[in-house]
């Protein structure tokens, strides 16, 4: 690899300003945002168009050195930071940010991979459209990185993940070549479905440098509520019967656990326990229509009702004013900075069917009380998609922490034929669950296709396989 | 190849009973439904399990015999007939139609390959749920075939694409090894999206022998309407502000021109036009929601309403019986065999933008008319997909037809950004358009991943690719 050669050759592509060389400069770049995963580069190169990505990306294959493609930087689990080999040359695509065009008559719109999400979102609210993903990291995290990642959010139960929400995308192969399926079609059967192999491949297989993403109708009027129930099982019967009753104007269901908000409640000195007295579970869902629909209040006020005369929940309060509604949604939100300020605890993203959360969760538990003594259950997530955060506090001795909870909770989770990653991704973090958790056929199939995209191993190595 | 070993190798798997080698008992397995592929075979098997695929596929991948997978066998475009060579072995998927498991809580339900689409469609049905793929052939379809060409239909507007209703899929791979991604999971971000490339691929890279589809609570009511229009774009606009005013209870929204009606109503005694007078374009849209759902009908009135005031449509009929919404329906569902009957035309199945169909209309029936005197457009599809049957009759004098229109019709589609192949699949009946309007790009990354998983080349050979 010869270094100088190379960073010159990216100079003259994307030009010196946008050619980071020096450690303070590429700093930022280099470790993910919480700090856990740390490398080091040749370069970090900032191109502002999709040509210059493909001559990047040549230049880097012809000299032999990896490619990390980085958005916002906001995953979870490490799959935008370089290793420290300091040979990889990390692709920043923060300068096309661009919204190319939005179709509000073909619900529509292509943006650049830099664009952040909330750009994103606002660009269609603008033309009378809602983009439905919706995730914590909103205000910083890319559009090119939430496809890389399949991205989940608040939205999947109504509106599908990030896959769902994509008509085509541009990619920079790892030859440099282009391919441009900028397709802006709701059906096209010319041959294999390239573009969901890209999605949700983290950077391993090409640089998605633009996306047409699918609108829909704006969704402006809200019901939102949050019920106490006594179990899990009864949230599993509250949302068939709420599905039931209001179709596909349920947009949000998602459920947490009593230690969860005592946390929150701990946490931050505005927040307000919405109920008089304790309950054991809660779930905060909302209702979400367009202007002209009428009734959406009342109708989740009956649904409510017949659910608790079937003692399908034990309390229920309904915000009736905007404000209120934000204050329950902000319990919600505030749960992953109140666990964190708790202080250090098991973190996983898991789902398993809808159906078996309750089972699920009972035998988690359990296995938590006997295998780790003294560690705490905090349980929420969006159970409308059968995922979970479970997560657990640090007991007063633990030799094998956060590890040996793992090896609690993930051979569970297989057992109840879940996923040990919902929607964050494999990343670095969970390469090891990969291999031991994931059928080998399954595997030998993903690495088949590696080589055969990828057959030099310079996309983003190290990353998910 | 050794052919009588083969033989005995699948009778020894399958059974005496299920190899088919004599001619008359293979006969209606060798030619797709309208006779327009007829090939031959050195057998047809007929397994009763996953484990008995395997082992066929296997016997043949050891052998050097291709494999033809087959369903329903009622696909357009030839996908599951096997060439003229007789080496193919083709294997009939038909025994495998158990429906494995309802999980309505869970929204899924695994079926196996061989569910006739209908069947699936009333498992979901009995378990208070819907199922729904819809399409014309549902009575003899087969759930493999459905996945293996990404079947499309009346509620793909609502609902999506069969792709869009798989959790997961459990596939025999080339080399007769077994992937079980029997997955209900609706967040799953453990690697590749290995599930979307079987899907859609028909039957070139594996063969699917069950799924796990996705379920949704049932919507018995409907309220139907036909609207008759000036022009396309009126309809374009109308879909608009149905979406805005309806939400995701708008499920259909079928485009019908003049001639199509003309030529039902003198197809079919029974069918009445349901307006006075004569108008060049129609829409059939149905709304549809749950049992507690309240003021569907009133809804749709007030939204027709509106969008008449504002010149979104001419004349309207709203059904006010079940009756005569099946008599509006009749109307559309006819038009395929009404079309057939007044004799030979060119026959398409494309997609542009939502937006671009209006234009995309006009300059179609432009070139038609100046470059194919005397032949009239049928015109009618799903609009709310962009998906078109622009289908036009055979001139009086025509020496290359229906080749010609092909020719003048799909580089249009093409200068749309549009697709040749919406919903039908390529099969052996557009490759030629593959190599022609296909992006070579894209193009070399399919023969690269058909390399990786199917290094042989024996699954369905001569079909996609």
């Amino acid at each position: 690899l010869n270094r100088p050669a190379l960073r010159d050759a990216l100079r003259a592509i994307v030009g010196e300003r946008h050619t980071l060389c020096e450690a303070a400069d590429m700093k930022s770049y280099l470790a993910d945002w919480r700090g856990a995963y740390a490398g080091s580069a040749l370069a970090v190169v900032r191109p502002g168009s999709t040509r210059e990505v493909s001559e990047v990306v040549r230049a880097c294959a012809r000299a032999g050195a990896p490619v990390v493609p980085q958005g916002g930087n906001t995953g979870m689990c490490g799959g935008a930071a370089p290793d420290t080999d300091g040979h990889s040359v990390v692709v920043a695509l923060g300068r096309m940010n661009r919204v190319r065009a939005v179709d509000p008559l073909n619900n529509a719109m292509t943006v650049e991979a830099g664009c952040v999400l909330e750009a994103a979102q606002r660009a269609a609210q603008e033309a009378g459209r809602l983009f439905p993903l919706s995730l914590a990291a909103q205000g910083s995290c890319q559009i090119g990185g939430n496809l890389a990642t399949n991205a989940g959010g608040i939205n999947v139960l109504r509106y599908g993940n990030t896959r769902d929400l994509v008509l085509g995308i541009e990619v920079v192969l790892p030859d440099g070549e282009i391919w441009n399926g900028l397709r802006a079609l709701r059906k096209d059967n010319r041959g294999y479905d390239l573009k969901n192999l890209f999605i949700g491949s983290e950077g391993t297989l090409g640089i998605i440098t633009a996306a047409v993403l699918k609108l829909f109708p704006a969704a402006p009027q809200r019901a939102t509520a949050m019920v106490a129930l006594d179990d899990p099982a009864q949230a599993v019967a509250l949302l068939a019967a709420l599905q039931a009753a209001c179709g596909a104007t349920l947009c949000a269901f998602e459920l947490i656990g009593r230690k969860c908000l005592d946390l929150v409640l701990r946490h931050r000195d505005a927040a307000r326990d919405p109920f008089s007295a304790n309950h054991p579970w809660y779930v905060l869902l909302e209702l979400a229509a367009g202007d002209s629909a009428t009734g959406l209040r009342e109708g989740l006020e009956q649904a409510i009702a017949a659910a608790m005369e079937k003692g399908q929940l034990v309390d229920a309060v309904l915000a009736s004013s905007l404000a209120q509604a934000a204050a329950l949604w902000q319990l919600r939100e505030t749960i992953p900075e109140a666990t964190v300020a708790n202080g250090p605890a098991f973190r996983s993203d898991i789902a398993v069917s809808t159906a078996d959360v309750p089972a699920f969760i009972e035998a988690a538990r359990e296995a938590l009380r006997t295998r780790h003594p003294g560690s705490e259950m905090l349980c929420f997530g969006h159970l409308g998609d059968g995922n979970l955060h479970f997560n657990a506090t640090s007991p007063p001795a633990a030799d094998d922490w956060p590890r040996g909870v793992a090896d609690t909770v993930y051979p569970l989770v297989e057992r109840f034929h879940g996923s040990f990653s919902a929607e964050h991704g494999v990343g670095q973090a969970k390469r090891a669950e990969l291999v031991r958790y994931k059928d080998a056929a399954e595997i030998a199939l993903m690495r088949r296709i590696k080589s055969a995209l990828d057959p030099a191993g310079l996309m983003n190595p190290g990353k998910v396989l």
